[in-house]
C-alpha cells in the first residue's frame, strides 16, 4: 500500500518532528523517551492527565494534548504499546502536585505497561489513578486484548476528564468522570479495507473487493463477521444494535453520538452514517444532545467507520462544552 | 471502490440530511435548490459570503458555513458545478443589505454559473462582487478549467473574508481581502490513488501500485506527470518548488502553510509532509507564522496531499486568528 513516508522505520520520529514544528504554541515534543506534553506543563495544583498507545490512530492521542484535554501523550511505534519509561517520564512531566490520571485503552500491552509506570511513579511519590476504557461491544477477548477493547470512548473520556481537571477537580473526581465514561460509553466499528503497518509493508488482512468486516478492531483485529458489502443504512443498523442493546439507558436519556472515520473514509460518507445513527438513537428514545463527526481515532488509511454512543448527565454535557485547545479538537478558545 | 453509501444517486441528498441533523445550531439546510446557510442568516448590515462547487470535497464548502466564515454554500452533485438557481437563492438568503461576495474556484462550470447568478442577483437589486481563485500552479488549462484551477487557497480565502465581513467591513473591503488571497496564494497537489465518483462506480483514473501523479486536480484531472513513488521528502520538494518559484515573495515574508489531505491519507503522513514543507519554506527565508494541517479540501477517498502557501500581512494574520465557528473549522468561540 502506498504511503507518504520516507523510511518505514522513521514514521513516528518524523511525525513527531512535524508536530513539534507545527504546534510549538500548544505542545513540546520530548524525544527518547517519546512523549508530547503541554507547553505549559506541569501546572501547579492541577490534576495531570496522560494517555498513550500505539501510533497510527492520529489525531489520538498526541493531537489531544493541550488546554482542556490531555497534559501528555505517549506514542508507541505504529500499533505497538508505548513503554513504561515513556509513561513514567510523561507522568513526572505533568505532575503538578495534585496527582496524575492515566487513561488507558484496554489492550494487554498498554494495560501492563501503564500499570508498571503507575507503580514506578507512586514509588517516586506521585499519586496515580488509572482507568481502563473497554467500550468496544464487538468482541470479548481478541488478538491483543483480554476482555473488550478500548476504542472511541477514549476520545470522549479525554475531553471530559480534561475539562474536569481544568476546573480544579481532585484526582478522585477526575477519575470518577473517567469511570462514568467507561460505564456509559459503547462503541463498534467496521472496515471496508485493510490498513498496512509501514514497517510490515503489506495490508494487515485481505478483504475481497465486495466484502466488509463488521466489528473490526482499530489494529485490524478480527471482528464479528465478514460479509458482502451492504448499504450504509444496514451497516449502521448492524453497529447500532449491539451498542444500544448493551448501553445502560432508559428512554429519554441524553447521549453524545460520535461517528468516527477510520482514516480512509471521506467526511461525505460519515454524514450519511450519522444520519442513520441519529435516526436509530432517536427511535429508541435517546436524545442526541451533542455529536462529534470525523476521523478522531483512526487505523492508518483503513476505510470504515466506528460509532460511539455515550450516555451523559448534565455535568458531562457541561464538561463537553468547556473550552478545549488542541491540534485535533478545539473550541471555546 | 467501496463506499459507505446507500444509493449512488442520493449521496449528496443524504449527506445534507446528515448535516441538517448534526448541526442545527450552526446551519439550516435548504433543499431544492440545495444550499447550506447560516442558522442566523441574513445578518442585517453584514456582507454575505457564499461559495459552492461540486460535492466530494468535504468539509469544503458546506462545513465552512458559520460565524466568521461562509454565510452559505451551494453543493452541486459530486464533482459537478452547482446551478445558478442554487447560487441565486443562496445569495438572496444571505443578503443583509451590505452586498454579497461570491468566492469562486476556477472551474469553467462554476465560473459560468456564478456569473449568471450574480447577474440575476444584481437584477434583483443585490450588490455582488465575485473573486475567482486560481491558485494551482500545477497546470495551465486542464480538463474542466481555462487557466489555473482553484484549490486550497479557497479555504484560506473563506476564513479571511469571513472574518473581515464579521467585523463589519464593506463589500469592497471584503472582496479586497479575497483578491489578496488570490494574488498571494499558491498550491499544488499529488495523488497516490484515484477516487471514484459514486454514480460512476469505478475509479476516475488508473494509477499502478508503484506510481503516483504529481500536480493532480481535485477531481482527478491530469497533473504534470506520473512517476514511480518517491520518498515523502522528494514529493514535498516537487510540490514546493513550483509554489515557491511562483509566489511573489521576498526573504522574511510571512506565510500560512496549509498541508491538506486528499481524503484517504492519514494525519500521521500529513505531519511528515508538513515537516519537510516547513523546512523548505524556512530555507527560502519564509517565516511560517500560521498553519493548517488536515483534510479540508478533499477529493472523496483519494490518497494524496496538496500544499498551499499564502503570503500574509499583519491584517491577514489578524483575520486568520479571529473567531470561527463552523463544523469544519473552529476556534476562539
Amino acid at each position: 500500500m502506498k504511503k507518504l513516508i520516507n523510511d518505514p522505520e522513521r514514521v513516528v520520529q518524523e511525525e513527531l518532528e512535524g508536530i513539534a514544528l507545527a504546534h510549538p504554541d500548544l505542545v513540546k515534543v520530548h524525544f527518547n523517551p517519546n512523549y508530547i506534553v503541554r507547553a505549559d506543563a506541569p501546572i501547579k495544583g492541577k490534576v495531570g492527565i496522560i494517555s498513550g498507545g500505539g501510533s497510527g490512530h492520529e489525531p489520538m492521542h498526541g493531537g489531544f494534548v493541550g488546554l482542556g484535554m490531555l497534559d501528555a501523550a505517549c506514542p508507541g511505534a505504529v500499533f505497538t504499546s508505548p513503554t513504561p519509561d515513556q509513561m513514567l517520564e510523561a507522568t513526572k512531566a505533568v505532575s503538578g502536585g495534585a496527582g496524575v490520571l492515566h487513561i488507558v485503552k484496554n489492550y494487554t500491552g498498554d494495560v501492563m505497561n501503564f500499570e508498571m509506570a503507575a507503580d514506578l511513579a507512586k514509588a517516586e511519590g506521585i499519586e496515580v489513578e488509572s482507568v481502563v476504557i473497554d467500550d468496544d461491544v464487538a468482541v470479548k477477548d481478541s488478538l491483543y486484548t483480554a476482555g473488550r477493547r478500548g476504542v472511541g470512548s477514549t476520545v470522549l473520556a479525554e475531553k471530559l476528564c480534561g475539562a474536569a481537571a481544568e476546573e480544579g477537580r481532585s484526582l478522585k473526581e477526575v477519575a470518577d468522570v473517567c469511570r462514568k465514561v467507561k460505564d456509559w460509553g459503547r462503541s463498534m466499528g467496521m472496515a471496508l479495507t485493510s490498513c498496512a503497518v509501514p514497517h510490515v509493508g503489506k495490508p494487515t488482512f485481505d478483504l475481497p473487493e465486495d466484502e466488509m468486516e463488521i466489528g473490526i478492531g482499530i489494529h485490524g483485529e478480527p471482528g464479528r463477521k465478514r460479509m458482502k458489502i451492504k448499504p450504509a443504512d444496514e451497516i449502521v443498523e448492524m453497529l447500532m444494535e449491539p451498542i444500544i442493546s448493551d448501553i445502560p439507558y432508559k428512554e429519554g436519556d441524553e447521549v453524545i453520538l460520535f461517528v468516527n472515520g477510520m482514516g480512509g473514509t471521506p467526511l461525505i460518507e460519515l454524514y450519511i452514517v450519522y444520519r442513520k445513527a441519529y435516526e436509530i438513537a432517536t427511535k429508541h428514545g435517546l436524545k442526541v444532545v451533542r455529536n462529534l463527526i470525523g476521523p478522531y481515532i483512526t487505523s492508518l488509511e483503513m476505510a470504515g467507520t466506528s460509532i460511539t454512543m455515550l450516555k451523559v448527565d448534565e455535568d458531562m454535557i457541561k464538561l463537553w462544552d468547556a473550552p478545549v485547545k488542541t491540534a485535533g479538537l478545539r473550541w471555546g478558545i
